[in-house]
């Protein structure tokens, strides 16, 4: 039996789809890597990922993957961009796509191939394989654009959550700290807030207000290209 | 003599880029588009582009495809997106990687290959080639989205400028009219704009006030993330 080759009059890159995803545990952000066990960069950190087939969009690869390595299975991913440096996969021309979702991190579940998946804090996240490092500076990046026009606390709090958790949500992120009243009113003022009559169940002295996000409302504002946040 | 060919043990897909280029003349946003020469779609407008080399990035490959087709050498060309649909090429698996860049419109020079160059008003290009209509769909919210984040009048209009000239392009991008008075007072608070002594040179009762852009303080409040413009 022969092994079957596929031939091209022109040499061309592989193409893979890498993805950034990040949780939230009410206290730090956090994302989720995979321990390589084959060169190269054996033993060491990388994004889940892989290899696009013919017969499906790099889209489709991000989730594919994304599935197979982490059991996650996120309804939508974000393309971020294109890395296409000539040496940044010491075997071969690799261009990859990368890609990035929010996740509420209790929704990875281990499989075979998830046995590996491990949550870092972003400021303890180790040197990664290929040019993830670049990548993850550039996810976080583009997360502190996009946290001023979309109500990103949608994928990564519960459906129900306080103000100091959607704060600290803000806080990390972003990396600064916020005056209380300051946030809270300027979140109210994005009226895509629902204050609940329920109040957190941890019993408490004074046990805090409880909230949801007004998701018609916000896509109203997103098709009107209104949602902005200030800070 | 044997043809070369490339071998591999997986399918590849081709990677090519894309460029959609757009030009200001004072009065209409325009896009730069080529007439395809071969099949598939012979005779059809398409973005200026083609195949990645192994020894260039995605980035340099748009830019090197542009100087041929068009003779444009725009100092930086902004990655938008990778659009993969299986069937988007009928010959066989392309996946592209859209560019987009803002350049004056007496730039583009022509060249044995820039013949086919031509500029298209927004509101009368023909149907494009390939997914090319919906690569223009989403490089126009692009830039509309842009818009609001970055003084891209340095890149569509000349060194010096009028404020009329200023606030058409904004209307032509955004697709609305601003009272000009409110215009006139939400630019000059983001501070980036520099008022010349002298006045536009074409002879009238009231020559209006140049004005161009202070550069140093834009790239200042790009670094702190502090440009915005709300509308």
């Amino acid at each position: 039996m022969t092994e079957q080759v596929f031939s091209y009059k022109y040499p061309r890159p592989a193409v893979t789809t890498d993805c950034v995803i990040f949780g939230f545990d009410g206290f730090e952000l956090k994302v989720l890597l995979i321990e390589r066990g084959l060169e190269p960069f054996k033993g060491q950190w990388a994004f889940p990922g892989g290899f696009v087939r013919m017969d499906e969009t790099v889209e489709d690869c991000a989730l594919r993957e994304l599935q197979e390595e982490t059991g996650l299975n996120p309804k939508y991913i974000e393309q971020m961009r294109t890395y296409s440096d000539v040496d940044r996969d010491p075997r071969e021309r690799v261009i990859t796509v990368a890609f990035s979702a929010l996740v509420k991190i209790e929704e990875v579940v281990g499989g075979d191939d998830a046995a590996k998946a491990k949550w870092f804090s972003l400021d303890s996240v180790p040197r990664l394989a290929f040019d993830h490092d670049r990548i993850l500076r550039d996810a976080t990046t583009f997360l502190k654009h996009k946290i001023h026009f979309e109500p990103i606390g949608f994928d990564l709090l519960d459906e129900k959550f306080t103000m100091p958790q959607l704060q600290r949500l803000y806080e990390v992120i972003l990396g600064v700290n916020f005056d209380r009243r300051n946030f809270q009113k300027k979140m109210f003022a994005t009226g895509v807030l629902i204050q609940l009559d329920e109040k957190c169940e941890k019993a408490r002295r004074r046990p805090p207000k409880l909230y949801k996000f007004n998701l018609e409302r916000y896509n109203e504002m997103k098709r009107k290209n209104e949602f902005k946040l200030e800070f």
